[in-house]
């Protein structure tokens, strides 16, 4: 887990700030959980690997002797929101559409952009079945992302009841699917020949494991690889509802800024375990794993509440953004890297007071101020400031504290006025506008 | 532990924002820690009762089993500060004055504004001993709570190194004296009486406790106790050190919003072991217990670091000032309660497109927008919105959708009108501003 020091906060409450403000266009309202569950409401969520890497906590007071755990920290945002929307339904509004922007703790072991502690940006729709939905959730993941300066992503989109027919269709027995698409997600990674053995190894037939290939290794440059799959699982009912509900989603993000981002991709399957319908994957060229995902989950909230709400959600993985947004250099340089506009420095101890009463006058300006504390050496002051990027240093001297004026220096451009106090705030205001 | 449901986010977000832009504009910087430290971090830290009160994290995997906690979570925001400063020296500035608003958590009994999780809002300076580091914490305590809207607080200031002095003074014996200022520290709770049977219990002879009672029970109306008490202390000299250098804080705050708002308080003690000088704590008359507290700790970082670098700082408790400003209805009424400034309703499932569309364009304009996902029928759209708080609602039925226009209903006026898809944006925020 890490520290992160100033810079890397800015950078964060940027990306955050951004974020924010496009699920709040959307309708989003924000929603706080606290990082610690009771145990069961985490366990058997994730599936057994999951349970593995949920960090627990032991039992407080006499009972800490016992080594038993009942509570457990965040593993992800959507069993606690599953669990807020049974705890609190007649609080919350037949349709809850929330957003969260909060840590979770994995005990994983860390790799580049993954970490034991991370953000996730989830946005869900609650109580809606419509594929107005899953286009929403698409256009706000494309408008957040192309405010960051994104402009090169794909959002994938695939849908679980097409895999469910797809496998049918190719001969896999209902008991070996789950099987067939642990292997298949791997596609990207090891291939289609790593993938065939894979499921060679589970137990998967040579003919099955032709056709599945056949469908699943498409022509990038495939233009429509949705009517092609449709095909392939034929009069398969749920299969061609699934066709239909896609075709849906996507005509509808035509119409939004994910117009010519979301492509169909048989091969995405996604690891959780809950989902239902469409799923949804955002991916850009210079990173391995996907800067989001989601999907739709009708049945997630029922194990809480018995009684089924229909949902999708979609998470931006936080720290996968801010890796590639640091190499790419995509942050503006308007973002603050100083502790402060400007430093006061005095000559002597006996100059704190004035110190003091013309910091808070620049502060009542707006400004961002420093007060040096100790009467060391002026000229060691002005170093201190100048090492920190602080670019305007404000002296009081004797003769400045008794005419009631500043003398503030221009770092940069090494040159200096003096300034009645009351009017020092609005020029170095005006000098850091010039500075730009 | 709770959740914060919309209403709840948006308040804490309003009051973290302003805290915020004060602790910045005072030089602050921002930093934030993992929620989990190793537990030997913690454990030491914050006394016997404190050990008590850590939330302890069992070890993973094969170790699980076995009981033991190798990790702890975050218990305050101070220490994890001093492994941070020891733990990055070489990349922090000498004088490193950070900010970190980020949720504690302690496994103590809830009582009213106490929680197991909840915020502190922390402000330090690390690197010098100037009595300006006090002034300039006090002085960013008043902007912050007065923007907050309050005017009635009093921070209430003394001295560890005068409080030994006083005791001394008084005789007690040197291995007396943190119990007796365990009974003074609850003079506000049970009286000069009760303290007096306290410190009876504990020992303190009779001719000890009348001298420290008289030091401690202050006239209200007193202008200068702390000339009394410097007096009382006589020629100790620590004590007349202590004496001057809250002489000297008090003075400096005299120049700042602080002015007025800073009291002498011969009985003000803090519960944590780790001050070394000037304490200082925030109150409000319809709160027991404090808004906010914090002192001079010369020696914490040294406990990591092996060597003492100077620090003082301050934490305002956001949970109770939250609790406080709902009591007295303290937020701003522009504040959002709702989840958008308009929903779009369509009439049947082929406008869907076409609200995409028009939301698209809305957003655009800034607004944030609602679509209402299904075709259900319009007068309970209508409704839908208007439970929601939301003003306006935008139709779009088949005449709308051919002619590219949009009728935008005012819920409130209960009044309508057709504008250009591209016109209603600005339509709809004129709207808003009247209504204010």
């Amino acid at each position: 887990m890490r520290d992160f020091l100033p810079d890397d906060v800015r950078r964060r409450e940027y990306v955050i700030g951004i974020i924010k403000r496009v699920y709040e266009r959307y309708g989003f309202e924000p929603l706080e959980t606290p990082a610690v569950e009771n145990i069961e409401t985490l366990l058997g969520k994730y599936g057994e690997e999951g349970n593995q890497l949920i960090f627990k906590i032991l039992k407080r007071g006499e009972h800490e002797g016992t080594g038993q755990a009942d509570l457990a920290l965040r593993y992800d945002l959507t069993v606690p929101l599953a669990r807020v929307v049974a705890q609190y339904q007649s609080k919350l509004p037949r349709m809850f559409k929330r957003y969260q922007i909060q840590p979770v703790w994995r005990a994983d072991r860390p790799a580049r952009g993954r970490f034991r502690e991370f953000y996730q940006c989830d946005v869900d729709s609650l109580g809606s079945t419509s594929a107005a939905v899953e286009a929403e959730l698409c256009a706000a993941m494309s408008d957040a992302l192309m405010e960051l300066g994104f402009n090169d992503f794909v959002i994938r989109i695939n849908h679980r009841e097409l895999l469910t027919a797809i496998l049918t269709r190719a001969g896999v027995a209902a008991h070996q699917q789950n099987d067939a698409l642990i292997a298949l997600d791997k596609l990207d990674k090891v291939g289609p020949q790593g993938v065939d053995g894979e499921l060679a190894n589970r137990g998967i037939e040579e003919q099955a494991r032709n056709a599945l290939l056949q469908v699943f290794l498409r022509d990038a440059n495939e233009a429509d690889g949705l009517t092609r799959v449709a095909a392939f699982v034929g009069g398969d009912e749920t299969g061609q509802r699934a066709v239909a509900n896609l075709q849906a989603i996507v005509g509808l993000t035509a119409q939004t800024n994910a117009a010519g981002k979301v492509r169909f991709d048989p091969s995405l399957a996604r690891g959780l375990s809950y989902y239902t319908g469409a799923i949804m994957e955002i991916n850009v060229a210079d990173l391995a794993g996907s800067l989001g995902g989601g999907g739709r989950y009708d049945n997630l909230v029922g194990m809480f509440l018995g009684q089924d709400i229909p949902a999708c959600g979609f998470s931006l993985g936080l720290e996968r953004i801010l890796v590639v947004m640091n190499e790419r250099n995509m942050f503006p340089p308007t973002l603050a890297t100083t502790p402060a506009d400007v430093m006061i420095a005095t000559f002597d101890a006996s100059g704190a007071g004035a110190a003091m009463g013309v910091a808070a006058t620049l502060r009542q300006a707006g400004l961002r101020v420093l007060v040096f504390p100790d009467a060391e050496k002026i000229g060691k002051q002005i170093k201190y400031a100048d090492s920190r990027g602080i670019p305007f240093v404000a002296l009081l001297g004797e003769d400045e504290i008794k005419a009631g004026t500043v003398t503030v220096k221009n770092l940069s451009a090494q040159t200096q006025a003096t300034y009645d106090q009351s009017a020092a705030g609005a020029a170095i205001l005006e000098g850091l506008k010039r500075r730009g």
